[in-house]
């Protein structure tokens, strides 16, 4: 058997041998004052001149010798020649020789002849800015290691400084490797797959300070991998190397950093992130990161920022920590620390979280995450209901007005998301496809504020409510209508099998793709087969389980698959043929609180809409004639 | 009198007005995905594209026919032969056609014909990634309106999106205003004040997400500004005038905005920020922002974020709140919301917040400014002691590793600021200028960590000890010594009035600017009197106060006093004559507690440091012989 890990460290052994071995030399440059926005000083910024430079008045107003103004009062007014006794000053203009005060243009009444009158004495120096007074020449601006804000650049300029020492840019060089990498523009092949990794990694370098070089993808070539990876060690101050960290028999990059540097550590013990490497190349500091999405940016963030922060000088960036109750059971393995990324809103009083998806393939579950749990290793997971403490990717105010969407998925909710926004409503919409069943769980238990059910009752012939009476009797809940929709098979272009009943699917054998258990869809299709005398056992793929109406038409598409039961904008997708069956009904599920609730209102006013309903029937396959409408 | 000001209306009513006239109306523009970090999409983006767009290995291993398998366990292995019955894949790689399972690596030995023989059988589709796994064509991948984080790049690539349509930035054209600006970075001349604020104001808008345009300096004429303003309105997207937004003589905006189109709001009852202007020219937003820094630097951000995040579609940015215990009262008019600038540390147990310098024209107290205190309206201030609630420049984390310094002002204490982050020791240092005696009263009320003294007694003939037993007895504190300093007399270039004793200042009647109250400088100064036999009254200018030793400098420097008592430094960054009087210890006071913390023994660590003391010295007038002893 091929050699796999060298190391299953934890993430802390494995960042404190990196940073005890690695570092990044201080390097600066001289830039423009100006273009210095974000950068982080070299060394401390003394003032080379004042601010103000001269004593300047204060307030708008009148230059004053304040001698002469002493015996002013209510009773004996003071009167000052313009010109010799008193001069008009605006604020900033600095003060006239001989001057020691400036009184306020709204305390004084101005002659004809452009003198004033004054009521009040004026105590010297009062309402002037003194040489300095903001900044003096000589003084400490700015320490090193500062980043330098908006107004830090004011002080620079008001202190003489147009120039100014700041840190280097740490060069970062990423090298995408794999002979099945194309550039993310090119057209695909079967086999290939875009690099749309190093574009990730190059936008979160940048955005932790780096300057970045991205390398064309080389191919797993041993010889053209160490040609690469040491002219990148030659021309940065960090390479990244991704993919190619596994154990494969392609897996070059363990050898390659061993070849031409040193391997510290191959293999910590988290899931996703296992298979990164962290070594050196020439000195430098060289990180394998594997090539799953997941693992390579969760893997990233964990060795590379400490690097960065340590060379700027700057504290290591926190997110910002949320107690939540967890919406459903996590389930993890002992000695791998799990980062399980999670959706959550606010239910009834509290923050309410859920797992998302877990694959470390699963780049869409980052861009869903509005939290991460990190589960300890010792940890075999959380109950539900359990709290649970969450590192967020959106600030706390902003989750406080996330809807959690469960149940059915239908492309219309993903609409719904959209629309929240674009409606400035304040609202933002996560959703998890659960199927209907499940989202019928998920509002019984409190996980989520809306679900998308879709469930016939064959003896009553009804949608939903019987469903509802049998699982959560007694229970306050809603039903709003969201469309009536169109199912049907879902066939390759043309429909070369001819599918038209669904006893085609049985006597013809076609492959079949099914959803999975709970779908409203799949609780339609089995009544199908009753309604015909058909057993599951009499369908090829009748256990083959998608979770979306889309997983069903890719897999058509594909021709892992001859048939399956979806809707239509589902095969438009994929310029597939439809063969429509049946029109269902598909509601929103909500608790009775959520459907008086501001949040519940802003809902059904936007699915309300003629230009949602109009955008939604636009898509074909659907008809929003109740939408909005109140089914219970 | 001057017409003053239209309006006094508060923040939260001038904001509502604004944002209920005026908006910018949303562009977009299509650009290429990697470069759209940060941008935020204009419209709702559906993949293209499937990701895998193969049904794919999840693992590495081999391929296989799971129904072959079906029959191996530990005591009945299954042999598959490299080729018809198995073939070696890699993660990622595309499953070869006929074959439905991976069986990984680890779970197989590798036969020396190339098969494989395995103990468990496996189901079908296992380790396989099916099409569409992370991403569906047709499939919503982002929403509108949602800014752009590096992994969302990665699913638009994924999903075939390498082209995207992004909200375009909304041009603000920024026109400082003011006969006296001139460019930063042009020789400073009597009465000609540098224009930093329009490059601060445009960081600003940028780091908010617009684009800026900043025009030429347009000095106080009616028709220029009117020109200006016109073509400012017709180019851009939102128009900000700076300064001249007050009641001056040439104080133009409020007109001008008057007579190209409207003004909504002059003047809100804040400070900072009273005179701002919010109005419309052409039907674009159009402010007029105070020509002091501070004022101009908050009101920006009151009524600017909230335009620009609406247009974006993004949540105002709020900042960590944080509750502390005042160190010093605060008093505030009636009527008048007051902002205050604080810095913040963590000391015995709990945050501490003391106010800073309050002026609209004090820029650096932005720049020293961990906090912002509001002041609502309605309260007239806070007593020393209780607990108000602060808006956070830095986060709480970082505060809690902030060192409040009080005390004298010396340069050693900046440059030990400097220091404490160069040497990455995690601490971060606030100072303020309180004197000796101020000082000993912030130790003493637990306001802050340290404090520079240097209070030599007659009497005893000894430093600080005297004073300490005086005015806090019974206290267990430490006075760690700093520096001694060279005192003298700061005159100008040559010494003309060839200022040598102190007698010499009252006989001559020499133009005297002296330190504070409670300054140890000005009681070496009093001491200095007293043994000569002369009164304060005998000298010219005694009342007249500075801060710091620099204040003195630039005093002199700027010809407005002729003499001051200073340290070497001050007088060299005037370039300035300096008449050594005599050697004085600076030391550090602290209580015993810090004194034995963490953070005070690096403190204490880094005084002691060689490369610190020789950094000191060699600024001339410091001798560091004793630095880091413990002198009580």
């Amino acid at each position: 058997m091929q050699k796999i890990y060298l190391d299953n460290v934890t993430r802390s052994k494995a960042r404190q041998i990196f940073l005890s071995r690695v570092q990044l030399p201080r390097r600066s440059e001289k830039i423009g004052t100006a273009e210095a926005l974000g950068r982080v000083t070299a060394a401390p910024l003394f003032a080379r001149l004042s601010m103000p430079g001269d004593h300047a008045a204060a307030m708008d107003g009148f230059a004053v010798q304040a001698e002469r103004t002493f015996t002013a009062n209510d009773r004996h007014p003071v009167q000052l020649k313009q010109g010799e006794e008193c001069l008009p000053v605006d604020t900033g203009e600095p003060l006239p020789p001989g001057f020691d005060a400036v009184i306020k243009v709204e305390e004084s009444l101005v002659l004809p002849d452009g003198g004033i009158e004054i009521l009040a004495p004026a105590t010297p120096w009062q309402h002037v800015r003194s040489v300095g007074e903001d900044i003096v020449a000589g003084e400490l601006i700015l320490p090193a290691l500062h980043r330098l804000r908006p107004h830090d650049l004011g002080v620079l300029l008001a202190g003489g400084i147009t120039a100014v020492a700041v840190l280097a840019k740490p060069k970062a060089v990423i090298i995408p490797t794999g002979t099945e990498l194309i550039p993310p523009e090119a057209k695909r092949r079967r086999g290939a797959v875009p690099d749309f990794n190093s574009t990730v990694i190059a936008a979160y370098l940048q955005e932790w300070g780096a300057a970045t070089v991205l390398y064309p993808i080389v191919p797993d070539d041993l010889v053209r991998l160490e040609e690469a990876a040491s002219r990148a060690a030659a021309e940065g101050d960090l390479v990244i190397i991704i993919a190619g960290s596994s154990a494969g028999r392609s897996d070059y990059t363990v050898h390659l950093i061993e070849a031409l540097g040193e391997v510290f550590v191959h293999g910590v013990s988290t899931r996703p992130g296992k298979p990164v490497i962290l070594g050196q190349i020439a000195g430098k500091p060289a990180l394998g990161i594997p090539g799953y999405p997941v693992s390579a940016y969760f893997s990233l963030e964990w060795f590379v920022p400490p690097l960065l922060c340590r060379y700027l000088g700057q504290s290591e960036p926190h997110r910002e920590k949320l107690k939540a109750s967890l919406g459903r059971r996590i389930v993890s393995d002992i000695g791998i620390e799990e980062h399980v990324r999670m959706a959550v809103g606010h239910l009834d009083g509290r923050f309410v979280a859920n797992p998302l998806e877990r694959g470390a393939g699963i780049t869409m579950s980052l861009v869903r995450a509005d939290a991460l749990l990190i589960i300890p290793a010792e940890s075999v997971g959380f109950e539900r209901g359990e709290t649970v403490e969450l590192e967020l990717y959106r600030p706390s105010g902003e989750l406080r007005h996330n809807l959690l969407a469960a149940g059915s998925h239908d492309l219309i909710v993903d609409l719904l998301a959209t629309a929240l926004k674009e409606e400035g409503t304040g609202l933002t919409l996560s959703s998890a496809h659960l199927g209907s069943m499940g989202g019928i769980g998920a509002i019984g238990s409190g996980q989520a504020h809306l679900a998308g059910v879709h469930l016939f009752d064959p003896e009553s012939g009804e949608y939903n409510t019987p469903y509802l009476e049998r699982l959560l009797p007694g229970k306050r809940l809603r039903l709003v209508n969201l469309a009536y929709r169109v199912q049907g098979w879902i066939v390759p272009p043309g429909n070369p099998d001819g599918v038209g009943k669904v006893t085609d699917i049985a006597v013809k054998k076609i492959d079949y793709i099914n959803r999975q258990k709970g779908a409203g869809t799949r609780i339609l299709f089995d009544h199908l087969l009753e309604q015909a005398g058909l057993k599951p056992s009499q369908i090829c793929g009748y256990d083959r389980e998608e979770h979306t109406h889309l997983g069903i038409a890719a897999a058509v598409a594909a021709g892992t698959a001859r048939a399956g039961l979806g809707i239509l904008p589902a095969a438009r997708a994929f310029a597939l043929d439809f063969v429509p069956l049946c029109e269902e009904r598909y509601d929103l599920l909500m608790s009775d609180s959520f459907y008086h609730s501001g949040a519940g209102k802003a809902v059904r006013k936007l699915i309300g809409d003629p230009a949602f309903r109009k955008r939604v029937e636009a898509m074909g396959g659907y008809s929003m004639r109740d939408a909005g409408k109140l089914m219970n």
